[in-house]
C-alpha cells in the first residue's frame, strides 16, 4: 500500500503537474488493449519528462518497496501493462524526443515515448526505414515496442524489434543507470544485455533511451492477392515461394471466416467462398522485385491460386486495407475478441490451420484466423463476449488447446505479443521446470525486490 | 583440487577411454589460440559423446564443486577456454552430428562439436548457406562459435552468429536441461534465453544442441580490390558505398603495414606504397550484383581508388587469398601477434586508423591493421615477442590506449572475439559500475557456485 508520503515525495521530485491521483486519471491506466483481463486501478500515475525524473521515480519505488508499472500507449496484447499489484504507473509518453538520426552509421537514438511511425517519418527524408511494423505503428511507443519486442507484417524478411535494437540506456531496479550496446554493428562485449532487455516486458529495468538500426528504404515493391479454394493449396504456395528462394517482405494469410467477415465489413470484393487468401508483397531494387514477383505468381498459379496483382498504388492500398481490416472486422462481430499469437514452424501452418478449425468446432466457437504465414505466426481470433460466463469457459478451453497444439508442432506460445499475464499459465509447458527456474533466477538477479512490473512473465 | 574420487566417478560415467589424465594429454588443453596468455594445465580432460554424458559430467562437477571448462577447437582469441582454475576440461568435439537439415523451414539442428564448414557443406546441396564465417571456419566448432558469438567477413550484410541461432539445448549449472527457442522465426516467449547464452562464453551453461537459421545461397557475386594512396579517400569510399544504399557482403580494409607484409609474404602483386586497400564483394541475384558492383566502382573511382575487378573465379580467389594471408603474414614477422578486435561506429574508422598509427609511433611498435571496415570491426595486430619483457610492457600500454580510443569514439571492446580473460580489465570502462554489477548478478543467478568457465568475463 502506497502511503501519502510517497506521493508527496513524487510531487517533490516531479512537480504536481506530473503526478496524478484523481480517480478518473487512475482509471485510464487500469487496463490495456488485451481482452479478457482483470482491470486494476493504480494508486498514482506519473509522467516523467527526463531520464533523471524517471530515475527519481525508480529510486522512490525502491526505497518504499512500491510496485512500479512502466508503460507507453498500452497497445500490448498480453496484459503486459496492467498494474495488478497497484502501486505506481509510470507513463513514458512525454519522453518523446528523437535525439539523433545518424544517417552515416544507419542509426537513430530515441526516447521511449517516441511513436514508431514518427520515427519512420523522421528518417524517411534520409531514404531510410525502421522496419518493425506492428499493427499499432501509429500509436505504439518505441519503449513499449522494445519492451514487448514487437513483430509485424515485415518480420519474415526484415525480422522483429530485437533485430534492430543496438543499444539501450536502462534504469535498473536499484535506481542505477546502465548503458549497454551502442552504434557498432558488431558487439560481443560480455552478456548481450541489450537482447535480454528487449522483450523483457519492463520486468528487469526501465528503458530510457534506445539506439536502433535503420536500413535503406526499398526502391520498389509489388503486391498481389492470391485466392485459394483449398487450404492445402495455400499452404503449398507458402512453402513453394520460400523454396523458390524468394523471401517476400510480407506473406500474410486470411482464412475463410476472416475473409467473409472482412468482406461483410468493408465490401472490398473478396471471394467469400475462398478457403484462404494470401497477401504477398515483394520489395527491393526494381530488377529483384520483377524477378521475385514472377516467381511468386508462378508458384501461386501452380497451386491453383487465382491472382490479383496491384498495378497502381491505389490497388496496392486496397489489398493491404483488406488485411488491416481483418482485426476490426472480426472485432465488430461481437463485444470481445480474444486474439492469440501462437506460432509454429512455417511447414506446420496447414496442420495448425486444421487444428484451429477442429478446435472451433469442438468448442462451438467462431475463430477467425489471419496472420503472418511466412513466419508461422498466426493470429487465431476468438469472437466472443466477456460477459457470457458459459461461453468464456469454452473460450479458455479452446485457448488451452491452441497453445497445446502449437507446442506439439514445435512452435511457441508467443510470436510477437509476449507473455504478460495472459499466457503465464502455459509458460512451463514451453520452458520446462528447469527453464522456469532459470527465468526466475534472472528476474531475482536484476529485480530482487520484485518491484518492476511485478506479476508478469514469471513469479520470482 | 580435484580428488581421485571425482576421476573414478568420471570413468564410471563415461568409460576410461573418454577420461584423460596423462600429462601430455592435459598439456594440450592448457592454452588456446590467444597470444600473451597464461598456460594452465587442467586436472582431467573428458570427451563426452552425448548430452546424457555431458550432463553426468556437469552433475559431478556440481556435486564436487569442481571448475568445468567446456571447449571445442580452442580457436578463440580472448583466452576463453584456458582452464585458469584447473579442474575439468570438457571437450565437445566428439558430439559432432548434424542432427537435421530442414530445408522447408530453413533450419539445421547440430551438436556443438560440428565444424562450421561441415555444416555449410551439408546444406550446400539444398542451395543454402549458414552465413557466419569466422577466419577459423574450417576448424572452429559450432558450439564454440555460438559460445563466443563469432563474427566473420560477411557480418556487415549477413550479421553474426547471434543472428542465426534460433534454439538451444543447454545443461544448466545444476545439471538440469533447458530447451529455449526453436524452429519458429518469431519467438518472444519470456526472456530471450537463446540470445543470453550466445556469446556468454560457456559461463552460464553447457550448450549441447543448436538450431540455426539457414538462408538461400546468393546466386552470383562479384569481387573487387581498390587501392588508395590516402587513408581519407579509403574511408570516404567506405561510407560512400553505404550511403549509396549498397550493403556489400564483404567490405574489408588492409593498412599499409599489412599490405607490405602480405606482399612480402605471398608476392600477389599488392602495391606496397598504397596507404590502404579495400576488398569488396557484393552478392545476390545477378541483376543486383551488376547494379551494386557498378555503384561500388563509381564510388571508389570518385575517391581516387584504383580498381582491380575479378573477372574469373581464380581472380576472385586471388583477392580473397590476400585477405586470408593478412594474419599469417603478420604473424610470421615475429614470434607473437597480439590481435585485437576493438570496434567503432563505421563513420569513426578514419579516426580509429589514425589513432592506431599514433599509438604505434608512441610506443615504437609495429601495428598492422586489417579487418571488417564495413562494420567498424578492425583488427589491429601488434607484432611482438612474448619473451621480450620490456617490449611487452609497451604492448600492454598500447592495448590500453587502443581500447580507450575505441570507447571514446563510441565503440566497444569486442566486435567478435569476446572478453574471456584478455579484456576483463577494460570491461568496467564500457559497462560502468552498475553494468558490471548487473553482469555479475546474471552470472550468480545461473551459476551460483561459479563452476562454469570460472574466471572469464566477470568475477561473480
Amino acid at each position: 500500500m502506497l502511503t501519502s508520503k510517497v506521493i508527496e515525495q513524487l510531487v517533490g521530485a516531479l512537480g504536481k503537474e506530473k503526478v496524478f491521483t484523481d480517480k478518473e486519471d487512475l482509471a485510464a491506466y487500469s487496463f490495456d488493449a488485451t481482452a479478457d483481463m482483470p482491470k486494476v486501478v493504480p494508486e498514482v500515475v506519473v509522467t516523467p519528462t527526463s531520464t533523471r525524473e524517471a530515475q527519481e521515480i525508480v529510486k522512490l519505488a525502491a526505497q518504499h518497496k512500491v510496485p512500479l508499472y512502466t508503460r507507453g500507449s498500452g497497445t500490448n496484447l498480453s496484459g503486459g501493462t496492467i498494474p495488478i499489484n497497484k502501486g505506481i504507473v509510470m507513463v513514458m509518453v512525454k519522453m518523446n524526443k528523437i535525439l539523433e538520426v545518424d544517417a552515416e552509421n544507419l542509426t537513430a537514438t530515441v526516447q521511449p515515448g517516441v511513436i514508431i511511425q514518427d520515427l519512420n517519418d523522421a528518417v524517411a527524408g534520409h531514404g531510410l526505414i525502421y522496419p518493425p511494423d506492428p499493427g499499432t505503428i501509429a500509436t505504439a511507443t518505441m519503449g513499449g515496442s522494445v519492451a514487448e519486442c514487437s513483430g509485424g507484417l515485415r518480420g519474415l524478411k526484415y525480422g522483429v524489434t530485437k533485430d534492430y535494437v543496438m543499444g539501450l540506456e536502462v534504469i535498473l531496479a536499484n535506481g542505477k543507470i546502465m548503458h549497454c550496446g551502442g552504434k557498432t554493428v558488431k558487439n560481443v562485449t560480455a552478456y548481450d544485455m541489450v537482447k535480454l532487455f528487449v522483450g523483457s516486458e519492463g520486468t528487469l529495468g526501465v528503458i530510457t533511451e534506445i539506439i536502433v538500426k535503420l536500413i535503406p528504404a526499398p526502391e520498389a515493391r509489388k503486391s498481389a492477392l492470391a485466392i485459394f479454394r483449398s487450404l492445402d493449396d495455400a499452404a503449398k504456395a507458402i512453402t513453394g515461394i520460400i523454396n523458390n528462394k524468394v523471401i517476400p517482405a510480407t506473406l500474410e494469410i486470411m482464412d475463410n471466416v476472416t475473409i467473409k467477415t472482412v468482406e461483410n465489413y468493408a465490401h472490398v470484393g473478396l471471394p467469400t467462398d475462398a478457403e484462404a487468401i494470401l497477401l504477398i508483397e515483394v520489395d527491393g531494387i526494381p530488377e529483384v522485385v520483377e524477378k521475385e514477383a514472377e516467381a511468386v505468381i508462378k508458384v501461386c498459379k501452380e497451386n491453383n491460386g487465382q491472382l490479383k496483382i496491384a498495378q497502381t498504388a491505389a490497388e496496392r492500398d486496397e489489398i493491404w486495407q483488406a488485411r488491416r481490416d481483418a482485426l476490426p472486422a472480426l472485432a465488430q462481430l461481437s463485444p470481445t475478441t480474444v486474439l492469440e499469437d501462437a506460432t509454429v514452424p512455417r511447414s506446420k501452418i496447414p496442420e495448425m490451420l486444421k487444428a484451429l478449425r477442429d478446435i472451433a468446432q469442438k468448442y462451438q466457437l467462431t475463430i477467425g484466423t489471419f496472420g503472418h504465414a511466412g513466419d508461422g505466426n498466426l493470429h487465431p481470433s476468438i469472437i466472443t463476449d466477456e460477459t457470457d460466463i458459459e461461453e468464456m469457459k469454452r473460450v479458455h478451453q479452446a485457448v488451452d488447446d491452441i497453445f497445446a497444439v502449437a507446442l506439439e508442432l514445435g512452435g511457441t506460445l508467443s510470436g510477437e505479443h509476449g507473455i504478460g499475464i495472459a499466457k503465464q499459465k502455459y509458460l512451463e509447458q514451453e520452458f520446462g521446470e528447469a527453464g522456469i527456474e532459470a527465468l526466475r533466477a534472472i528476474k531475482r538477479a536484476l529485480d530482487p525486490e520484485n518491484l518492476l512490473n511485478p506479476g508478469k512473465i514469471v513469479q520470482p
